[in-house]
């Protein structure tokens, strides 16, 4: 196997998705920690050689580099899904498009709306010092409240998003459903976004899955 | 070939990005303009049956009925490119990686700049009959301005984004930048855009290709 370094940061959702897949299918990365401080992801190597948006994470196989994180999730599926017990992808094109659809809907829908909350609610304290805005919490929980209904509609029957098996578009979900999870714990929105997603039990540590993906719990505590 | 169904609306970016890949595909179709003023896209049945998000587009290719653009145009390129002169997504897996990197690149920064600046300078004043905020304003052109000085950094030595043949990734970026540039088009974005993305004169009715798209420009301008 080439060797693949992950650069990125393990506080950000975007290099968990990508940390999560690469443990699920059991390959073996180099994980390069950015160094935020230097600003590092915006220094001139990395704008020239690694990603020009100056954006994390990055991929390296062997020659070949790849940003944006659900880009480089499915060419590790692509290319070494074939080693693993773990299908994350099916392999006809109906089913592909399904998961193509939701992971669209959680970039589009899921993932703005839980970012908007976590910098209103989070982000906002910590950087400018600030205290959130009571009227935008409200409205960003009532806009992840309505989301979370289609999610159980969308669920009704099936186990998870594109049925009986886990697939990425589930994957997907994990580091934002998780954030909020941790940031809106007393309102029981862990339990919700568990059993939405099917996907909090299997990779929290509690399943068989758990194991694999435990780090990315005790991370998130780190960071928060 | 089964009998596909987009349903949408010819004015929304969305519905446009599929409705190029099927042209370029050649595919034979039924457009079925959705009822704004009824609000069919939230009624019952569009819910139950079509999207449970409430939005367009929509595919409906004999039973199997698939939501969110982007997921659509790929699925249509996986079932009927082989049929096809126009080859939008390469098969190795490395050129499908690059396909989707700048895929993303487009979902998650440059439609969300080109959104908020056709809200703040045009939806504004038609749905709430305000005027622009200037100073927004000026941030989004400067925050657009950015994005295309890294495009034109990337596009440095090439034709298309990842390479010299045009993909699905410079297609997705045709409707938002067509509003673009029409909305700007006093401050030289048209140029800009189409000498950024290579696709503006493919796909306006100056080149090969503008006569399959060339529908495209026309009901842009009736909707503006």
């Amino acid at each position: 196997m080439p060797p693949l370094t992950i650069i990125g940061s393990p506080p950000s959702a975007a290099t968990q998705r990508v940390l999560v897949v690469a443990r699920l299918l059991k390959l073996e990365y180099t994980l390069h920690r950015i160094n935020y401080r230097s600003k590092e992801h915006k220094s001139e190597d990395f704008l020239a050689t690694k990603n020009p948006f100056g954006l994390i994470p990055v991929l390296q196989d062997g020659d070949f580099t790849l940003y944006e994180s659900r880009a480089i999730c499915k060419y590790l599926i692509a290319k070494y899904q074939g080693d693993s017990s773990v299908q994350l992808l099916p392999s006809d094109v109906e089913g592909v498009a399904q998961v193509d659809q939701y992971m669209s809907v959680e970039t589009c829908q899921f993932e703005p709306i839980c970012d908007a909350f976590a910098r209103e609610t989070l982000l906002k304290k910590i950087r400018l010092g600030q205290s959130p805005d009571p009227e935008k919490v409200k409205q960003y929980r009532q806009d992840f409240t309505n989301l979370l209904t289609t999610y159980e509609h969308i669920l009704n029957g099936k186990r998870y998003l594109c049925g009986e098996f886990m697939t990425l578009a589930d994957v997907c979900h994990l580091p934002m459903g998780q954030y909020m999870s941790i940031l809106e714990q007393r309102t029981c929105y862990y339990q919700r976004i568990g059993q939405m997603l099917r996907v909090g039990g299997d990779l929290s540590g509690k399943r068989k899955l758990g194991k694999k993906c435990g780090f990315l719990r005790r991370q998130r505590y780190d960071v928060l």
